[in-house]
């Protein structure tokens, strides 16, 4: 672990899933709209049929078939299908804009705020999200993620998996690839981000799918860090004595 | 002024000059290399010839005639030049590059974290600065500025004050120009930021270039808040009374 520690000058976070309980906050969501509007939905089938949606819509993207996107658009385009498809489709126009910001909105983990806000004392933290700049400020001030800098795909141009998207972030930060950790709950993610020379930390979230979740749930390689929440990442990166020997020197 | 605040969702800040004494942080380190090295320096005038060669610097990118360039390698361009000037071109490369970091150092005015963090709590806050991204988040890390995002050239590819910095801000933060306000102690700056359709503040910082300082001692304009400090445009725009009535809805 040492070496990893004084390597590292930034952590990169993957968001949903990773830093944002995605499909419990849609559910949660979704089920209180079907109290005040009387709706009969199976709101969990619903989220998983938005996300399943996720990848395809930026491929679109990544094959250059369109023109850059931001997410809240691919979003909001999965969903008036999606809306149509569960006969749903007289919302309102307000009503689909704010169910579509729904992304905006995603509860943290209880475990995400006290371990950023841990990992800040010693690193710059930012999300290296696919969501766009603004999905990704609302989210911050409405949860407090304390995050020193927004990066991703908007400031990228390019949707992760894609090689630009990690390295345009270590640019911004002025840092060597090997500078940067990647932290995500995906092991495709961690691949692609050491494919582009990042530090890697795997993050164990046995329920983004729900209980009966059945992919990633391990480690599928040799990752720098294997950690069960945030917390125990901060305490494997700040040190579990929190000694200065390994904090970098102050510019 | 009920109109302004309830229209603004993102305070966008200059940062070299309005949040930081950039003159009087740059007089100390020198004052400090030269007890450390015996040097006979004007560091007074060492730094306004530094930030004499700022603007004609960055107008060969926003001609086009060089290809984007972050102003960390600007300001190292503009020292090397200058310590020949001053006959200290032996200085070794650690030491060089050290001094052309001190713009990651430089120390904010009295009244600018605690008005940062006031404004934050109702407010979208963020630098819209020519400065590179690493360069501000390193000042930020130093010195407590809480910004929510990193907004300004780099990520613009435009210098202030073309238009697409003000509008790449803008957009990044899917907000309508009138929704976002420029705070800057520099006239030129809001002239330019108002032609893009953005709300102004204008913030008095008499000794920015020393004691004896004849530019920017006045609104020239009719800007939308004109203020003393970051205490003071704290106080405007958050409301004087901290009245919920005009508080943007939670999404």
């Amino acid at each position: 672990m040492i070496v990893v520690r004084t390597d590292v000058r930034a952590l990169l976070f993957d968001v949903f899933g990773t830093c944002v309980d995605w499909r419990g906050s849609i559910i949660r969501e979704g089920e209180h709209l079907s109290r005040t509007r009387a709706l009969d939905v199976d709101w969990a089938a619903f989220a998983d049929a938005w996300r399943a949606m996720y990848q395809p819509s930026m491929e679109l993207v990544r094959s250059g078939s369109r023109p850059w996107t931001i997410l809240d658009v691919l979003h909001r385009e999965s969903l008036d299908e999606l809306l149509t498809q569960y006969g749903l489709e007289n919302f309102e126009e307000s009503c689909v804009d704010h169910l579509n910001r729904v992304w905006h909105r995603l509860d943290p983990w209880p475990d995400t705020v006290a371990g950023l806000c841990a990992l800040k004392e010693r690193y710059v933290i930012a999300p290296l999200s696919n969501g766009n700049v603004a999905l990704l400020v609302n989210m911050a001030k409405r949860s407090g993620l304390p995050w020193d800098v927004i990066l991703g795909a908007e400031v990228a141009r390019h949707y992760k998996p894609q090689p630009e998207a990690y390295l345009a972030a270590a640019r911004l930060l002025a840092l060597e690839p090997g500078q940067c950790m990647m932290v995500a709950a995906h092991n495709s993610d961690l691949f692609a981000a050491r494919e582009c020379g990042f530090k890697t930390a795997f993050v164990r979230r046995p329920t983004e799918h729900g209980s009966g979740q059945t992919i990633d749930l391990r480690a599928e390689s040799d990752w720098d860090v294997v950690v069960s929440g945030f917390t125990e990442l901060a305490e494997e990166m700040n040190g579990r004595q929190d000694s200065d020997q390994n904090r970098p020197e102050p510019e």
